[in-house]
This record gives C-alpha cells, structure tokens and sequence, in this order.
C-alpha cells in the first residue's frame, strides 16, 4: 500500500523559499526584541487537557487537537465511556496548545522563583486549531508572543509597543498605526450609558462590528438585542466626533471613567511617541475591543495598511497567574501576527539578505584522489563562510546552471575527470 | 479550581539559561548547514496516523502520541468502537511525529517537482515520543536532521559527514570519530559466517549489543538464539583483530561482499579526511549496526568522547520514497543528537557571545516627559544594536542589581525624580 503524499488537513509542507523568509523574520524578532530586554522561552506543545480547557481560551478552546491517553489509562477510559459512565473526553488527557498565553502563564507560575522580576518573555511557537480550512489559514501556525510580568505600572506597555514597532520597522513595515483603548474605558462607555453591567460582553461584542457593519449596523443590533433606543444612542453619541486625545474623550464620559485610566493612555502614548525607532502613530481609538475576556486594562492592536484586518495585538491581564497560584501578578503582552507578515514579504517577492552563493559541478566519474582535492578546495571556501554547493554534473548543464540561478547561485566552477580540462 | 503548574508528564519548560544555547546551536547548525548548500524545510508537527504505522518507524511506532479524531467522525469511530466493530485506535486520525525521517520523505514525495535534484534539506524540529521519563530524555526533544535525496552516489555520505562535523567543530567539539559502515557489509558478514538470510536481523540486534556485553557475551547471545557454534565463531572470528581498512576487512570475507562496497567506504573516508574543517578521525568499524531498519547502504555514527554512547548517526535509505511514490530515489540523511550536544553545553557552564548588556533603572513615580526622554535616550542605544534593559528601580538596589548581574547586565544607570540626583 502507498503512504500518504499530503500533509494532514488543514495543515502545511513549508518549502525552502517560504522558510528562508521564515528565518529570517525569526531571527530580526529575536535580535531586536533582545535589545529591549526579552529573554526566549519555551513551553511544550502539549499541554495538559484542564488547562487547555480553563475558559481562558474562549472560542479556541472548541478547537483544540486533543490527545488520547495511553496504555492502562487509555483501557480504562475507554471502558467508562463504553459503560456511559464517563464522557468521551475523558479518552484525552492532553492537547496541542491553541495560544502561547495560557502555557506562559503556567510556565511563570511553575518557574518564578527561577526568573527575574519584572520578566520579559520571548515566545515563538507553533500552535495549533482544529478551524474550518480555508485560504491563507492552516491549523498549524507559528505565533510570536512578547510578555511581561510583574510590572503594574505602564512601563509594561511602553516597552511591549516600542520593541514590536521597532521590529516591524526593521522587517520594512511603515506607515502603520497602533490602536489603544483601555478595558476599563469599554466598562465607563457601558455604564455612562446605562447599559447593565450584565451586558458589558454582549455590548462590547457588537461594538466589536463597527467595522464591518458601521454605526447604523451597531445600532440595529444592539436594539435587536433588546437594549433601549436611549441606552444606545448615549452610547453611539460617544462615536459621533473623533475621540481626541484620552483626557477629551474621558470628560465625554462625565465621571463615568476613572481619571487614572486616561492618564495612563496619555503616558503610554507620549512616551512611544517620543521614543520610537519605527514609523508609526499611536491612535487612540475608544471603539477598539480586543476579544479575550482575560483583558484587564490596556488594550491595543496593530493595523497596517497592507493588511485588511489587525496584524497582532495584546493588551493587559492582571487576573490570570492568580488562576494557578491563587496570587495575581500584573501582566501584559503582545502577540504579532507572524504568519501574516510571511505571506506579505513572500507576496512580495521579499529577498533574505544572503551572501554569494556557488556552485560546484563535478563530473561523473571523478573519484579518489581528484574528488579528494576538489572537497578540499570546498573546503577552503566554507570555512571562509561562503556558500558552496558541490554536485554532480547534469549532462543538460545549461539546464542545470538555470536551475541553480533560480536557487540562489551566482558563480560556478566545473570540474572533469582530466584536470586538462577544467 | 486552581489549574495545573506543571508542564505535562516527561515535558519540560525551557528557561531562557537553556534557550539561550539552543538558539545558539540553532544558528551555528542552520550558518554552518548553509555554508554546505542546505536549505532548511518544515513539515507539520502531526502526521496522518497511516504515515506514522507504516512499519517505517521501528520501535518508535509503539510510543506515538495520538490524536483524536474531532466532531461527527469521532462520534461514528466511537459508536463502531463500542459496537465491537472497530479498534479503539480508530478513534485518532493522526498523531504527532516522532522522527524527521517519515515526514521528509512524504514532503519530498509530495513537493519533488519543485524542488531541486539533488535536493539537500535541512530540518530542525520537535519530536514527541510517548516513552517512560527518565532523567534527560524528554517526551518531547528537539531533532535536526539533514539529508540529500536523489543523489545516488557517495558524494552524498561525504558532504553530510563533512557538514556535520564542520557544525561540531564550530561548537566546539573535537577528537571526536565518525564511526563508518555500510549495511551491505554487515550482510556479507553474515553470508560468510553462513547464518540464513532470515536471521541476519537477529544476528544485528545481538552484534549490536557488543560494546555492553563484549565478544563473549556476543557468542554466547548467538549460540542461545540457536545459531551454530561454527557459524558463530566464523563469525566473530572477524571481529578478533582489529579491521583495518575497508579493503582489508573485505579480503576477509573471501569474496562474500561485493568489492564496490570497500571500495566506496574508501572514497568516503579519504574524501572525508583530506576536506575535513574539524578535528576528528573517520574509523571504519564492521561491528556497527544502527537500529533502524530502512538503511540500504552505508551507515555512520558520532562518538564523541565527553558522551558515553553516540550524538547521532545515519546512512543510506534508497528504498523509502518507494513506499510512497513508487519510485524509490536514492536518500541520505544524518540526525545529530541535539539535546545531547545542549545537555553539555549548558553543563559545561557554556557562555554563549552576546554584546554587552546594559540596564536603565528608574526611580518609581518617574513618568510623563521625564520617562518619555528617558525611553528616547533609550531607543538611541537599542538602534545602534545594544541591549538595554528598562526597568523600575526596587528598594533594595543592590539585591537587585546582583540579579541582573547574574542575568548578564554589566553595566547600569539610575533615573530618578529630579535630573539633580541624576
């Protein structure tokens, strides 16, 4: 019988042109996010099954891979199910990771005592959703985390917006904006006009539509909804004018929104402004909503122009060390949308510095003592750090050489069988 | 409910100590892999569970981590299941890899037209394998495998042994061997100490065992397994002196092995050794066996003195894209022990080369224009490639400017309130 050609559904072979951009936009993340402090981490891909299942991974938690017991337990929980006494998760006991926020926060809380404070994290992993397959999404995909924890103050998101802007900068990205609200600014929003505390999601939920659905849209819904015409167009009269800076749009709210929330924007927007490496502009942008339920205070997203959506985003979340400890510790992070910038760079035709390239061709038959010599000269080039590819000659040379053109070689050198006719 | 800390059974967390040298290793293999004309590829990290059971993964095939099957399809496999109509193990429909090896040949097999002849790969990834936890093996443990597919001749043996010892050479590791066989050779050995064909996998599996039980522990292996004790002493009448080279060791076997075997290890070992970039020796050793049972040719292994076993090996796999395209193509592949090689570095106290570090400590309460000059004397420094850490200034400074020391900071300046005390 034949093995199977394809990958599993949904997921993808990355061929050696996708991966030098690959690599490479790794390892400008890497270089530049440690000019800002971040140390590299890494979580297994496997996580435990009540962990993945911990309602902090909201809707992801319907994708996850899950993977099946083994041996005696397998044997056992097979036997439940059968007997109906248990649910057929129970077969599970772990899964593919669906973020690489929930296994940062265990891994804080498993290993703090092992790590500075403030810690800044560096995470680059793949990750994995059971989604419909559709264009441009795969169930397996790299994510790019950045985190801090263990700093309260707007410190934290200072350093976050400045090093992923200073990346995309250095990845060619220009032009583009950062989007920043504040959770607590949805909540004042939501309770300047009248909505029940109750509603908060369901409102944020819609509000979450504006683009695509506009004023009118958000309007319609948040009626069909059962909230009042008073309740909403309050609300929607908020949206009317551009927000201004955080201190206008805050006295719109009339006391409904903590002066310190608007404050803290205020700072985080100045100082970025005043020391960013990348061109960019920090918006602020009171109908940004952000989807986790983890946030608990600042929020923000990347919008490039090239790209329709976000490109990655983050924000911060006080509350979720204390589900594994029992003891909060402030925490803040930002995800970049790295399959998104590798399909932009490779659309457009994006080529990976590399040094000169050549090609070796060796013709058939030459052996011994002649092939000796030949990796030795090889040998002498690589050393010095240059590419060497040593391989047999194609009787189609021509053919051959325009086939490593289109690889990257630049020079080549035959050698025969007689050293006459080199 | 608190959720769980721990990182699963037999997986670990990579604190940034650890990650640091793996991300060094990491460039020095995928530089130096380069330099050879090795381009890095990526497959998915799960394998459909038919590609995973097909008899290519040896023993490795009894630890696979399964997936399970996911909405309408895991009902219906659980329903059959508990009718007694199909096998518990219908419920996964994949599972996640546990070596390079399968899912570079299906790669290869799937994206052969357009890739080049030969095509050299270079793979760095995880493999998951369900085995018992014991102290440094790990369920889940990094692989970097390399390997040349439609090259037929030994061009492909030299430019892997030649890569991979230049990557252990610019790691740091020397007086090392490269231990060389060829499984043809081994089949020879066993023609001409007259044991049958079918039991020449027997023989292996016993011969294998030398270096534990030595010469005598062999012979009386073989004699218990039912071999004769003429055959058998013919046999390690072989092994009584010490091989020379592989035209020697041919002669003895009286004409059992073909001559274009010896003379094909000679080519490799005299290529090897005049283009060698690290210190080490090619040994040819008859009495190497290496486990797996797809290699149809030469096979290898790397001894390094500092480790008590081997860091790798491999060999020729001719027949494996057979199985899924049916047309086999000449395949060769080397796998170095990367956990092993990181295991000595970070035991060794291995510094990895990083610039100098620096660390910004701010008074607390420093905000507004004051922080905003600050994150720009700061972003001056980080363009310019530095590493600047910026952080709150703790009470106790000294406590933690010995932390940060620790963590590779050498140099710090303080930011407080008034620039006076500056």
């Amino acid at each position: 019988m034949k093995l199977n050609k394809k990958p599993v559904t949904g997921m993808k072979d990355i061929l050696p042109e996708e991966m030098r951009i690959r690599e490479y936009v790794q390892s400008v993340i890497s270089s530049t996010y440690a000019t800002y402090g971040f140390t590299r981490i890494e979580t297994p891909c496997v996580e435990s099954i009540e962990n993945l299942t911990s309602k902090q991974g909201g809707d992801n938690e319907k994708l996850i891979f899950k993977v099946m017991k083994r041996g005696d337990k397998l044997d056992e929980a097979m036997t439940q199910v059968a007997a109906g006494n248990a649910h057929q998760d129970s077969i599970a006991d772990s899964g593919l990771r669906y973020d690489l926020t929930v296994p940062l926060v265990r891994f804080y809380s498993n290993n703090s005592a092992s790590l500075p404070s403030p810690f800044k994290a560096l995470q680059m992993g793949n990750v994995w959703r059971a989604d419909r397959p559709q264009r441009g999404r795969f169930r397996q995909f790299m994510q790019c985390d950045i985190d801090i924890l263990g700093e309260p103050g707007n410190l934290a998101e200072i350093e976050l917006i400045l090093a992923t802007t200073a990346t995309l900068g250095k990845l060619g990205f220009k032009g583009f904006e950062i989007r920043i609200s504040d959770r607590r600014l949805l909540q004042a929003m939501s309770a300047y006009a009248g909505f029940a505390e109750s509603d908060f999601e369901s409102v944020c939920i819609t509000l979450d539509k504006l683009d695509k659905i506009g004023l009118d849209g958000v309007r319609a819904e948040l009626i069909e909804n059962g909230k009042t015409e008073g309740s909403v167009d309050k609300y929607l009269g908020l949206f009317k004018n551009a927000p201004g800076t955080p201190f206008d749009f805050a006295s719109r709210l009339q006391g409904s929104a903590d002066k310190a929330i608007a404050e803290n924007l205020e700072e985080i927007i100045g100082a970025v402004e005043a020391a960013k490496e990348a061109d960019f502009k920090m918006v602020f942008d009171p109908t940004l909503v952000r989807g986790m339920g983890y946030y608990t205070g600042t929020i923000f997203e990347i919008a490039i122009p090239q790209f329709g959506g976000s490109c990655g985003g983050g924000g911060r979340y006080d509350k979720m060390v204390g589900r594994f400890t029992g003891n909060d510790v402030p925490a803040c992070g930002f995800s970049i949308g790295f399959e998104r910038i590798v399909m932009l760079l490779l659309e457009n035709g994006f080529n990976v510095p590399e040094p000169a390239k050549k090609a070796y061709l060796i013709e058939k038959g030459v052996g011994g003592e002649r092939l000796s010599s030949i990796m030795a000269k090889a040998k002498e080039e690589r050393s010095a750090g240059r590419s060497i590819l040593v391989v047999r000659m194609n009787k189609n040379k021509k053919f051959q050489k325009e086939g490593l053109e289109a690889q990257g070689y630049t020079e080549f050198e035959e050698f025969y069988n007689e050293e006459l006719k080199h």
